[in-house]
């Protein structure tokens, strides 16, 4: 009998008829044959709720210890409702929190890691016939105290659980069916993919297609996990997510997907000196500042100064002009440049890896639909380009249909 | 250092700026040199509302493993909260919860009895200067499965935590300000008792002075821990309860104070017959319908028949009458009769053990104040009364009064 193990995320778990309706829909899948492992988060708003009693506690810096005390109990109220609802259909089924399992994590309370699973208890009740109700986002140290993995942690603890009971499949349910080749509302053509590759799945979740957790996908692709993406409520396959195995190749794409991210801002420091030191001497201070770079860029010097470009969230753009007006004389610079009115597009695809010309095939795009690009940056399986805002959902369907990504008319 | 076990019911920390009072309260008393372990129960209200979902969940026998994993949030909640307003103020705290500490009990699910508390993390704690917060009403068992130990529990888990502690004293704290003479409500100069002993203490609680819970007393009176009463917000010394030790039974009263029970009903069963087995045919069926009897009386026989009298909450009168009436000639009676108008009147003392006469004495002054008596009984330390609830204030006033427990006027 195939093993899945089940995360269902805040909205899905959001009422108490909702999570009846779940109740009834691993019943279906209990009926069917299937082993299950469920993994609820917190009813949606209770994390929040709980954070912001922290703060009326703790105005300034709260507790990491009693905070992790105070989350838990979010997803250990979810388990036991999932649980009083299986039971009520005439299943059999039992809860455990992170605690009990055990879910062992390091000591880093509200951003644990997840050092080892205990599967003894739970392959007893498989075993016996129940249906294994497990808290997502929680674990427990070596002293016994109760941790948490992070915002979104139950993806991880999902993925972890599937690794340590080796799992058939770890399914992650969410409001969306499956990963599609870009956002349906900028280009309503966009097709979801049966399946992507773990990195691919990476280059797409850090763009911004917010489906699934960074952590939880590098997790499933270090222990080899297969993952699956599906809506809680709509019927369908959705998006398998495993390791490119050759099989698939043939028919794989060159571009799997396209992403993008809009409310980005581009900074350029003109004419600093070309030498070692530079790139820390600028970005190091912004980093201290808790402000996240995304893409980097450095020109190539034509004389012994050099035009430095990065990007940064909008909402940061004033805060890191103004820093840099200030330092401009002491890092040498000649001026300071920027515009916040710029978005980033991506094309992601591991059959970039083996096919040259992809950029020049975007650029060719996107030079035809008359999309003026900005920085330009590369990896191995992602090309990613700034425009100007404007022209984002331009840029987005042209490379869409570019690269041949729509769905086949029915 | 004296070393005290605190406990705060559910109105004393039912909102933020409550616990945070509270938290001050607990830094004035750190600051006075005491040990301190504090045991605070859900806030107001909580408990109620996660009863409702699992009454959502399972609206037939709601399964009570869950039903512990959920109601333990309750408490899990408060005590981060708490500890994270004592760090707010400077202190050094640590909250546990009942599986941390570790609170161990038998696998009775919802009403668990406590049979083991591990002290080693509480005294190192303590010996390092932290204020530890130990969440109430919860424990783990065995098999580490929540377990909670019923309503009031709170009460129960502070006095095993003093005990396995061996606390100089296990302080209650509500929202009265001690245990007195009789209701206030009733009788305006009733006084707080400075001292009450544990049984006296047990014939108040089961009469209706629901200042604490019974298994409480009993458990406190089991292993001798001092338990003091006292007001969470309002100052003062509150009600000692203790063993009678001798040396303060040179002042004690005969009478300590005077309890009393609304809503009672009175039942008659009119001439069954005197023999063997009468008793339980009447009482054993009204008891597998989960209807409480409370005083039991049977006159002498003046015949071969006698008349069997009893007493039940008001709710539960028609459906004993309409009982009693449809197997009235199964039992052999003659009648039934009844009346569900009377209150409950009882005086409460160690005193009375040594000193004859208190029952006169007491329906000497009913009789002065023209108060009819109905049923009465007696135990070594209680004498009772049913009476028309119309004469039940007028009954308490005149009983304070003839046992002179009134407050001097200052």
């Amino acid at each position: 009998m195939a093993l899945y193990v089940k995360k269902f995320g805040g909205t899905s778990v959001g009422s108490t008829e909702r999570i009846q309706r779940i109740a009834q829909k691993l019943k279906d899948a209990h009926d069917a044959g299937e082993k299950i492992v469920v993994v609820p988060s917190a009813m949606s708003g209770e994390t929040n709720r709980l954070v912001a009693l922290a703060r009326e506690m703790m105005p300034g810096v709260v507790d990491l210890r009693e905070l992790d005390v105070l989350l838990s109990t979010g997803e250990q109220v979810t388990i036991a409702l999932l649980t009083m609802a299986l039971k009520a259909l005439g299943l059999d089924a039992r809860s455990y929190t992170g605690t009990q399992v055990k879910v062992l994590t390091d000591h880093s309370h509200s951003k644990a890691r997840i050092q080892h699973i205990d599967t003894d208890k739970i392959f007893k009740d498989l075993d016996e016939g129940r249906i294994v109700v497990v808290a997502g986002f929680q674990g427990v140290n070596s002293d016994g105290d109760i941790t948490t993995l992070g915002r979104g942690g139950s993806d991880t603890s999902a993925v972890a659980l599937a690794a340590a009971l080796k799992a058939d499949e770890c399914q992650i349910f969410t409001d969306v069916d499956g990963v599609y080749t870009t956002d349906p509302r900028v280009e309503s053509r966009a097709r979801r993919l049966e399946r992507i590759t773990f990195e691919e799945m990476l280059e797409m979740a850090s763009l911004g297609s917010k489906v699934l957790q960074i952590r939880a996908v590098e997790f499933a692709g270090k222990y080899n996990v297969p993952l699956r993406v599906l809506s809680t409520f709509e019927p369908g396959e959705g998006t398998l997510i495993t390791y490119d195995d050759g099989e698939s190749s043939m028919e794989q794409a060159l571009v799997s997907g396209i992403a993008f991210s809009r409310d980005e801002a581009q900074i350029k420091v003109n004419g600093v000196m070309d030498k070692p030191g530079t790139a820390y001497a600028i970005l190091g201070p912004i980093s201290d500042l808790n402000i996240e770079v995304d893409m980097i860029v450095q020109n190539q010097a034509e004389d012994e100064t050099t035009d430095f470009t990065f990007t940064v969230h909008r909402d940061d753009y004033e805060k890191v002009m103004d820093f840099l007006e200030n330092r401009k004389n002491e890092l040498g610079a000649k001026s300071i440049s920027g515009n916040n009115r710029v978005a980033k597009i991506s094309i992601v695809g591991v059959g970039m890896r083996s096919h040259a010309g992809i950029a020049s095939q975007m650029f060719k795009a996107l030079a035809e639909a008359n999309v003026n690009l900005g920085l330009i940056s590369t990896s191995e399986i992602k090309v990613s380009v700034v425009v100007d805002e404007n022209y984002l959902e331009l840029g987005v369907r042209a490379l869409h249909e570019a690269f041949e990504l729509e769905s086949t008319p029915v």
